[in-house]
């Protein structure tokens, strides 16, 4: 990839991925079609980001059709690594980016966020990019490498493209396929809650308890649903608010059976 | 910086130092301007590689000096960051090598490497070399910065060069400075006994052990020394030996008074 990086025409867009595609991540390929020459994808289910009970395993991989979708987007290179390629034996370089990763999805996956810093430090090394295209869905993940691009000196920039969502509100994900039918049915009250949150601001609530706890009860009324976490935030640092002030993020993680997803919107 | 590197004609040198330069930096530069049509030379006394005991204040700086010995060697740019643009409010961004880090230096110096490994890869993306000059002096630095280079996949190579010694055969450092003229007299004591190893390893002694106590006893007969570690090792992953086995790093540190050196040979 080094080799093939050195004859690519710039600029070089990035779009990092787990694979197992949805319109999501093709809406990152649009973008960088639109604003580069040149288009490189990765695919690459990073073991550094899963905890040890986590879904690593199991997590959907479909290389065939993923590399079908990436080229019909119109994407120049695909970047595969192997894993044992990627973390050889006696592996021990870690990028850790504090503060604002202790909190939300940092807290409640421990170890998640230096095994994400740390393969896309790796990934921004091998492909080079000039524009990397990250989702929005992953708020805390854009933070945290928006924060190690800046203060490592990382010499290109990242645009955050809006979170795709299905027409019933859920938004893209993978993990999505992990979801029963009921589960299914049920998973849109998640942004069912953040529009209610969001209607409720713009008509003048200001107290982010208050806001808080209309989330909880709007997913609390569907059957089944574990609220991880309801936070409303500092959009930079991530500390929680008192008053919502703008721009605010708010974010939440619901299991819904063995199935853990998060959704986030700014306010 | 990065615009100015933009500039520069490939392949480009990089040479970084803490500044107050000696032979040794000036043997890097040399090095850098042999075998590239770019030197590019950064001086930054990294207060994040220094422990709150240390020396990080009275750390020796002569910037003009460096600036004529730098101009003289044929350097082309110079790089003389503010600590307060390379670390700006509310940093927390870290690169943790594992490991290699534990022993030696990084045992007697908690955080060390962790700032050494940092304010290089800052360094390594705000200059882009293409080639990286080390000294020999500073082993366990050198296999730090190896191993982050290989294992974060940074696309370029290091360079080790030799260390610099006085005519008496004590390394040049820039702490050197901070000696009495009787420390200055008795530290030239820490190549004779690296040397003294040598010999009885060339003439059969493998016996880790035996060396170890040949160099503690010759370092020993100099008053005011205080051994903080004598260690014989494998030289690429620093684990202690008990045969030797080549290649394998001779490395010490030693204190003359308030002042702590460090020299090596590898075997």
């Amino acid at each position: 990839m080094q080799a093939e990086r050195c004859g690519l025409t710039a600029p070089v867009g990035l779009v990092p991925t787990m694979g197992y595609l949805h319109e999501g991540h093709l809406s990152l390929v649009d973008a960088a079609r639109r604003e580069n020459p040149t288009v490189v994808a990765t695919i690459f289910v990073n073991p550094t980001q899963f905890g040890p009970q986590e879904d690593f395993k199991r997590y959907p991989r479909d290389e065939t059709r993923d590399l079908k979708l990436l080229e019909t987007a119109g994407t120049d290179v695909i970047f595969i690594p192997d894993p044992a390629e990627m973390y050889p034996p006696g592996y021990d370089s870690w990028v850790d980016i504090g503060g604002i990763t202790a909190r939300l999805e940092g807290a409640a996956r421990p170890g998640h966020f230096r095994g994400v810093a740390t393969v896309c430090a790796k990934l921004f090394n091998i492909t080079r990019p000039d524009v990397a295209y990250f989702g929005q869905k992953d708020a805390q993940q854009v933070a945290v490498i928006k924060k190690m691009i800046a203060e490592l000196n990382m010499n290109f920039s990242i645009s955050i493209q809006p979170t795709v969502r299905e027409t019933d509100g859920l938004a893209q994900s993978s993990r999505n396929s992990y979801l029963s039918a009921a589960e299914r049915r049920a998973a849109p009250v998640l942004y069912r809650a953040l529009s209610l949150a969001r209607e409720r601001w713009q008509t003048g609530e200001t107290d982010a308890n208050k806001l808080r706890q209309l989330i909880t009860k709007t997913i609390g009324e569907e059957a089944g649903t574990k609220i991880d976490y309801i936070s409303i935030a500092d959009n930079a640092t991530l500390e929680e608010l008192t008053t919502v002030k703008s721009p605010a993020l708010v974010s939440l993680a619901v299991r819904f059976g063995g199935t853990r997803l998060i959704d986030n919107i700014v306010l």
